[in-house]
């Protein structure tokens, strides 16, 4: 265990933290949204501005790590005890797109703090959560006495994971020596409430799809054509259809090939955690729950794979009326995987299933983004124990529960890569508002993630020599 | 018969030819697009620009007459005859959106001739057909000697077709004892091609259905909530996919209530023209047929109902991937309608329908916009044989033959409120491109509506005094 007084960080990050939020701010303006080619300026600039801030933190070594995408940001702070293991932290850079129009109440790229929140794109996806690292060493240091981390320190923040990490896997191959580690903690996930601190053990993976559809060489005449020649943004629609079962199960044939069905000692952990659905739904902004039947909401979102519209669009979508069949039409589809499922495997299920049911006068182009593999962490890892000490520490000594993410990250080809197993420390909360309008971050909930990783430091190198 | 000799009628066309386009070029300058707010003053200014071109063209009354929409423009010009019939021409000067980056070559605002063809929006569609009654009446009076037409003449040129016209039935009630007529003629249709001079004896209804469905409140992350709550683009993608069962037949029930099966004249008629399913699908820019089983595509399109997908969106549709669960979706549909279906019955059964398709937890509206009903002239009718006799000399003693149109117009409106029959007359070929890019006139087509109508109101008032 720690020596750090726990008082002494509370101290230390409260003297700190009108810099730090500023620092976080600053960040925020710069509008690093990776799947849009005109801002690719942005994200590089985003980069050079966290190794610029890594280097003043005190990392010796900083680097900005080229992609054939958007640039990663690499930076090391060895520890001075040669017993020490080695830590990998991950994040990203890079964020979600956002748009004033979207709902937004204030500039998503220029962050306000109200009520005790920070709002703005990116605050809790996931530069908020990348950023407590930076005072959370600085603050390990200061109470410990310390010139260097207790473990040797390794971050590893990409750029590309809002566009499904195209360049990760290659990028992690390539630096595999300079990224080992005997440990990986990811914070780019979240708890279950404000007021129910977790950790979460485990990623759903995600195969992205894109679908275009062509039908006539142009937008043609309902009326002197309709009835006589398909229509590309029906067969669109009519694929999206075919998807799912009247169970809400996925129809492609072997999409669930490898899944091993839910043992009862999971489902009693995701029974354990204060589920209400109301209040769940309020959360997810929802007015009703739909799902593959035979599993509760918690199990669907964070056991089951799906298959997910994201975008459709064809034809006129402008004010009033236009009497047209449309000449083309267009797909976004993203697929959550569980483990046991392999991306490749179901990209080429749902690419035949697609090519079975286009109808002859429509031509298709199918296409995946890069696919992410699903992640599940060992429960009885004692790194694991570690998270939830030092977690526990920031959190009053509240007991901290395990939770799953429904959502997707690399995390699974660091795992594959490094041979590491991979922890997850997030803060972030659901009503945080990823992805969408007015995404924020608690300030008091970010302030304890900067202190648990004051504490994580150097229960993780006590805990892990003793491993090894 | 007339006695008009014909090649004074060319000759006077050829004398008039070029004036008469450069006139027709100014008015397709006017983008008076009725379904977009923003384009209201030009649709005014289209309707001005026309009253004053008809004061011009010798039309003694010419009046711009306001709705709660857009407004039409009624022109009248006594014949000097007391037993002369009345004729009403019917056509509308308003168009479909038009936007360079739809793939039009030339600006849709600013008229190309090329090759022969006046490429312009409303070219064909309508404004070309409306416009060749000005030059056809000016050659019935110039190679007649008369200072007045030989049937009493009354134009309706309404400023909402291209959405749905939605005040013109409460137009047309209003104004009814002006506009009484023995016949009327709709120009806003087309023939068969540019060799097969056809008269259209029917065209189909339409019901205009929009509907919008609400999931979340905003945007959610699909990976935190996928799988638990209902989608609504996907919704509003299981309603497309459901309005059809495996044969193309419209699935919502009543929806064929009241059609009569085709009769085996009615096929024969379609049988006997020259199609050709290549060429067809070229002039349809297609890659292949589908429609309703047991019919061929002649008689999907003529005589059997539709249910159309005009537009759909929801979600993410710019570059790259977004994973969000969108928060609403769009369906823009419209409904063709043949004999026999009644659009207010039509239009209750897809609301019904609708509602009961839609899960707990979205929330949709479901609008329509103003109907048209279907329209079927009488084969037997003399102002018919007048109108083949006409078009005839037009065409150079070509053998005149009878379509329908797949399209709709507010003809059966007419029909009903003035109690009289509604013929058509239109020189359109389906190479036109109404309501895609790069629409166009074929320019010999043109000069033979204006010769058909230059022969048409002389045998017309023979013909109708014979009938009275």
């Amino acid at each position: 265990m720690s020596d750090t007084p726990d008082s002494a960080v509370r101290t230390y990050i409260q003297q700190h933290r009108a810099a730090f939020l500023d620092d976080l701010a600053d960040w925020l303006r710069i509008p690093s949204v990776s799947a849009q080619p005109d801002h690719a300026a942005d994200v590089r600039r985003s980069a050079d501005w966290l190794a610029a801030k890594l280097k003043e933190t005190g990392f010796p070594v900083t680097e900005v790590w080229p992609t054939p995408g958007a640039p990663a940001v690499f930076a090391e702070w060895p520890s001075g005890d040669p017993d020490a293991p080695t830590v990998l932290v991950y994040g990203h850079h890079d964020v979600q797109p956002a748009a004033r129009e979207d709902g937004w109440h204030t500039d998503p790229f220029e962050p306000q703090i109200i009520d005790g929140r920070m709002y703005g794109r990116g605050a809790a996806d996931d530069k908020g959560q990348v950023f407590f690292h930076t005072l959370g060493v600085r603050a390990h240091l200061a109470v410990t006495g310390r010139t260097a981390p207790a473990v040797n320190l390794k971050l590893l923040i990409e750029g590309e994971e809002e566009s499904g990490s195209p360049n990760f896997r290659a990028l992690v191959e390539a630096n595999a020596a300079r990224l080992a580690a005997h440990t990986v903690i990811v914070s780019d996930t979240g708890m279950w409430s404000e007021t129910t601190p977790t950790v979460c053990t485990g990623m759903r993976g995600l195969a992205d799809c894109e679908i275009e559809l062509y039908g006539p060489d142009q937008d043609i005449h309902s009326g002197s054509f309709g009835g006589a020649v398909p229509n590309p943004a029906t067969v669109a629609a009519r694929l999206v259809a075919a998807l799912h079962d009247a169970d809400e199960q996925v129809t492609i044939p072997g999409f669930y090939d490898g899944i091993a069905p839910l043992t009862d000692a999971e489902r009693e952990l995701f029974a354990e955690l204060p589920f209400d659905e109301g209040s769940w739904l309020n959360t997810a902004k929802s007015h009703g729950t739909l799902g593959e039947a035979g599993y509760s909401t918690l199990e669907r979102v964070w056991a089951r794979p799906t298959a997910e519209l994201n975008g459709i669009g064809g034809g006129y979508q402008g004010p009033g009326g236009k009497t047209i069949i449309p000449s083309s039409a267009q797909l976004k589809l993203t697929f959550r995987l569980v483990a046991g499922q392999d991306p490749d495997k179901v990209e080429r299920a749902i690419t035949d299933w697609v090519a079975a049911r286009v109808p002859a006068g429509i031509r298709h182009e199918l296409s995946f983004g890069a696919s992410t593999r699903p992640c599940l962490t060992p429960l009885d890892h004692p790194a694991l124990q570690s998270v939830v000490r030092a977690m526990g520490r920031a959190f009053d000594g509240q007991k901290i529960r395990f939770t799953r993410e429904g959502g997707s990250g690399p995390a699974a080809d660091l795992q594959d890569v490094l041979d590491a197993p991979v922890l997850f420390l997030g803060i972030s909360v659901p009503s945080d508002g990823w992805h969408g309008p007015n995404e924020k971050v608690e300030l008091d909930l970010l302030l304890k993630g900067v202190e648990t990783t004051a504490h994580l430091w150097g229960d993780l190198a006590a805990a892990l020599r003793w491993k090894r």
